[in-house]
């Protein structure tokens, strides 16, 4: 491709120059304890449940297929197979905005349940963290702000890649926590389908 | 949590570290002309079609819903509405061993249909890049790899993040590239459901 | 299994009356002009969204991806790959209660951006037929009406069953009149995931 | 719509009386006896995987549904959630042709770790029975088969059909048999997603 007139940063490198930097930027923003508190809440459930909506679902699914391989009980609202969220249980809901309709909608029931809420989400104040128990803040931009004040790339790209690796890094303390040799986990691993 | 004696890395901040500087010195090793050439290959077909297994698979699935949002033609493997692949459509194989039967029956198919293959893989030399047109090599290590050798974290963890930041920085170029705002990719998000 | 004293119908010859019986009934009650009605507006339509819940949301995933083969543009609402419904498109909402929310919050927006809703429900005179333009009754009991006044199966089941079969009924009428082989509609079936 | 010239069965009641009567014959010809038996096989299971291609794929997900209701341990085959199938488990593998890949595949690999394979399929001599433990058959014409001798319907539509509602019919003699109300299965019905 040949760059067209008065276009700029249309070059892979471009990309991911503004993608790396965002995301360690971000990551190091982020209250290691408040990861920590999650890691044990999310050990301690009796099962987790994850709730997202669109590219934040996905990375939320990543995360729950990840939480399986570890040993525990996990389930993905809207799964085929995934039963009702009860007390004891814990939902992972994943809105950057705070506002979207499905993921409070499940918050304000896993309350009503006597189940614990554990938001994901990039602002404090929204009816999200209002229904829940504990926040994660990954202080990205949400997708419906356009103002690349926060963040250059597209809607909510920088909140879903920051859920993903700030899941991922609990996960690799979790796990070097638990000392199970990779083998084991991989032996959870789907071996169908 | 208190650490257990003997065990160590056990927190957030210790998996972010390794999450972050492995996937920084990782994407700045791979190849950027393969990549700004993808962004070609992505544009220009008829119909993009995804396919991953797992975590890839998941990761693949963010990716084809960016593409649409570019306002690609753009279709997940085994999704209830996917039609078939055929001549003048592109295949976005995601299997960071390059072995997945699922993924490798795929680029077979479309390579005799006469559909072009793009792999999304660790390595040369598979099933995978035999049946392929094009190549973007993402040097992490394949999930049955447990040797530690070249990431920490567990299995294809590394790969899978590191396919998405790699694709959303491909996103970004192409996006900049098309020099549309963001309200007008906005217009194409999902309304329901 | 030898029968515990006190319980009856627990074979399977027993629950396959009922099942028969309950559809052979059912299916003869519906009004056909509504259906035949429904084949116009479902072919003419410039796009097909389907949204549904639980065993409802498969069932209409089941008559999605048939229409699908007969060459239309078809999508599932919480498909990945699913954009924007616009005006001229049909929501297909199937709805047993006329109650579900997001079923209902669709078939709002759905008309919010001037597309058609075509609802496929047990009664009127619900939240789901308000916002609808078509209205296709099953007039099976809906999930949770536990009162086996209707029906003697557990919850949705005949409602779900008599979805199928009617939209495969009206498929196969919608197949004669295009005229076109099945092996026409085969090459249609996605050949790879 | 009027019909054109040459054209017959293109009406919503020509469809009905065709997948009626279809079913209506076919249910009735199946052996009992082995559904009965399949009865025994799915509730005596440590956890039951389901697993289908296609629209047997989303008849398998709504059968596999109900058996959650009913209080079992069930996963559906590529589902996010879905661990490693083992000794103990029961695979409900869904062909028609009894050769599509991913179904044989899967039954190979629960044969491999001592799982136990019930193949539902429309006839024996296949690879997915030469790998099953129990075999129901639903005497439908397979997908593939366009001769019009078995069913009118188009391709494996019959067999999705009946698949659902035969193990409807079963659900109904399993739940009778179980004797719990239809408020103790409601309980166990997703809330939130």
């Amino acid at each position: 491709m040949t760059t067209p007139a008065g276009r700029t940063d249309t070059r892979f490198s471009d990309g991911r120059r503004i993608v790396l930097s965002e995301n360690q930027q971000l990551l190091n923003s982020v209250d290691t304890d408040t990861w920590d508190n999650a890691g044990y809440l999310i050990t301690s459930a009796r099962s987790v449940f994850v709730i997202g909506s669109g590219r934040s679902g996905l990375a939320a699914q990543m995360v729950a297929m990840r939480l399986m391989h570890l040993g525990l009980r996990v389930h993905v609202a809207g799964e085929v197979t995934a039963p009702a969220i009860r007390a004891g249980d814990l939902l992972i809901a994943v809105s950057g905005s705070g506002t979207t309709d499905s993921v409070v909608s499940a918050a304000k029931t896993a309350k009503k349940v006597s189940a614990s809420v554990l938001a994901v989400t990039t602002t404090i104040g929204t009816p999200l963290t209002q229904h829940s128990d504990n926040v994660l803040i990954i202080p990205a931009a949400d997708k419906q702000d356009h103002s690349a004040d926060v963040t250059r790339q597209y809607a909510g790209s920088l909140f879903e890649q920051a859920t993903l690796l700030a899941f991922d890094s609990l996960f690799q303390a979790l796990w070097s926590y638990r000392d199970e040799t990779a083998e084991r986990l991989w032996e959870r691993h789907a071996n169908i389908g």
